[in-house]
């Protein structure tokens, strides 16, 4: 039994830094590289791409609606086209980033408001398996378990990997409860840890769990990871990257 | 005897249309297209790269300083690191749309105040340079001829493409002339003709020249663009892309 | 009877020019001005204003969601608090751009779809009114009739102005009808100038109207805007400004 | 004797705090509030002029270039004329936020790369006065000691401020060296705390220094601030805010 640790790494931007991606590269194996949009700038993708190698792990990209004043965390409505190609622009700006630190690409998995949209809004998911998969049918979609977006990418011809968020609470449909309600984030590693094991081994609902997502711009991002790779090795469940 | 004839594509922008680029496209045989720096977005990239794959253009990137306000045409002080990236990430975004249009890129014109810049400014030219050569070197970097862009493209492995500006008045060093001045734009379809018959054939200073622009965003974009062709026709030279 | 014709003004941008803001402005008496979140930036609106004081028109501000390559007219999630610091963020741009020029402001009018939302959002509309109160209570807000947005203008101690448009249809609950759908938008300057006059004599359901909304940036501006003055003073309405 | 102390605040944008700008506020008698195009954003704008009134600092317009991945600090080049109005404009902002919470704006100063070109560049100085003296003549233009920006001021109608900078070394024409070079920034308390008391004693060069510039965004900033004002108190010179 195996599972994957992926985190969204390089949102940092320009003068500011967020999250220890050093420290966390080494717990993970899946990095999402912000693409510009909501964090990250063409130096912090080339500078967590290079980490990213250095550490062995899988390099994805991790696009968001423009909202760099909302980091990504404000629905935004778009068209399916809109949607295609504004991940695709994102893609093929990392992936050119990747390819000149001969790295290649793995996955991609959308970020904050519209990874949540397209978990329930099937044209909008459509949009965005569309758009990678128009670019290439090598990577790997991710989203949330049981999500539309999950569907349209295995609609679309592509790999999906279906994911768990070890410190956020459920609604009862198998979505997440929005950051803005009180108990919606995880506090303890203990928790987190628990959670991390049970998804991993039970799903969420009727769905399997092929990632874990562990936050890398908490307080505690680094002793949560540990608490959670440690966790899942106790119950014999192997951290490996999707493949 | 032959040469190029490239036009800056894509320029428009959400709401807003710049040059009737339907018109062009049937004129030219490399559109540069705007990557969403200058000028351009996802949507009229996506919408520019069908267009020159329909009348067989050549399609490569036409990357800027971010400043759309000031259409990449003011000055912006870059390191050498810095415009390797964000070469390099416009770039990716254009690769990506044009892969999803099966549309291989052929060439990267950079546009505006950092053509300029970089054809003087030996660090940042070599910036630009391995921006491009890092990501593929299978693609021709064009600029100005005789400047230091082209010697650092050659220096990074990169076939170049040495480009003349019809409507353009030169330097005595074989820059261009500042737009802001008196005298700096051509006016009349005559002389941008004759200007492009010149350079086709004797180039500018010792510099032979590979690639003539012509100018989309003018009044007389469409007409200039016919006057060239008929006028490099009259006088034996064939049109065709880069290759 | 009398009756205020407002036009969203100064939508160019950079290099992009949108409508021909000189001629509708001698056929408004209120200029609603893009303050550089949708459309606009601080040269346009400097011409901008001056222009509407060369013509004797008011000035007001036109504040938008952060959007510029979606015009302004997406949909995009923000708490009221955001959206009284958005706004009065654009307001003080324009408002100190049109001290310099020695011109008062008269009102403020938001743009596309937070206009749509304020409209039918009560805590986004109180959001707004308190951004502008807090700026200034001599400040008129324009909004659709009917709207959460006026009550909300009116709870914070603001005058009010309601608007109606010629050119738009409108759903039975008041709202407008999405540009999205067919029909949405009237195609002929007869059904524009009846749809004035009825709306400036008998409103849209209870609510009577202060303003019509002359759009500037569509092929037939000024001829809508000739036949709306005209069917208007043909009615014995007078046009003038809001005060 | 007494001298003001300036620091620049409200540095953080969305996601990212930059500075502990409560403690350093409690440090100074003047906030220089970043106006969003090189940090800022009108929620942080928002939040710092609160503080700034409750510790009962002055507050004043930091504008920028537009840059906020270069965090003001790349030069660009700009007329007079777009100088003068992207000043406004940002000025405008932190105008409307402050009116807001009852706070009158007292001063401006210009940020990172634009506040070092105005050092120089007599028209681009002309234009940023300008700017700020048809806005409001009762502001006061902060600028480097013997700058051309301070004559601009001088000339446009405002009262001025002569700034030292106690934690960089200055070239021997009274500019400021390169924060890129080696020795440019102070890294011991000791020695910023003693550069303070010399330059409010002896100013620089032939000229007079009004106020202090502390740094926010450093890991040293407040040991900084405090070793400053106990230096300045030692040596008899009193810490009150531009009037």
């Amino acid at each position: 039994m195996n599972i994957d640790l992926n985190c969204d790494m390089g949102e940092s931007f320009g003068r500011y830094t967020l999250g220890d991606d050093e420290a966390i590269m080494q717990l993970i194996t899946s990095a999402n590289v912000a693409c510009g949009w909501h964090a990250g700038d063409p130096i912090v993708m080339d500078r967590t791409v290079k980490l990213a190698k250095q550490y062995g792990v899988n390099v994805g990209a991790h696009p968001s609606h423009l909202d760099l004043q909302g980091f990504g965390r404000r629905e935004i409505d778009l068209t399916p086209e809109e949607a295609e190609l504004f991940i695709q622009y994102q893609l093929g700006a990392l992936y050119a980033i990747a390819k000149a630190n001969t790295v290649d690409l793995t996955h991609v998995k959308a970020h904050g408001a519209i990874y949540n949209q397209a978990a329930k809004d099937e044209q909008l998911a459509a949009g965005i398996a569309k758009g990678v998969a128009k670019f290439s049918k090598s990577l790997i979609l991710v989203g949330l378990a049981g999500s539309a977006l999950l569907r349209a990418g295995e609609a679309a011809g592509l790999r999906v990997a279906s994911e768990g968020f070890p410190d956020r609470a459920y609604n009862p449909d198998g979505t997440l409860m929005s950051r803005k309600l009180p108990g919606a984030v995880m506090e303890s590693a203990e928790t987190v840890a628990a959670n991390a094991v049970r998804l991993a081994t039970h799903g969420v609902g009727d769905h399997g769990i092929d990632t874990l997502c562990i936050h890398g711009d908490g307080p505690h991002a680094v002793e949560f990871a540990h608490a959670v790779r440690e966790a899942l090795q106790a119950n014999g469940i192997d951290v490996q990257g999707l493949q």
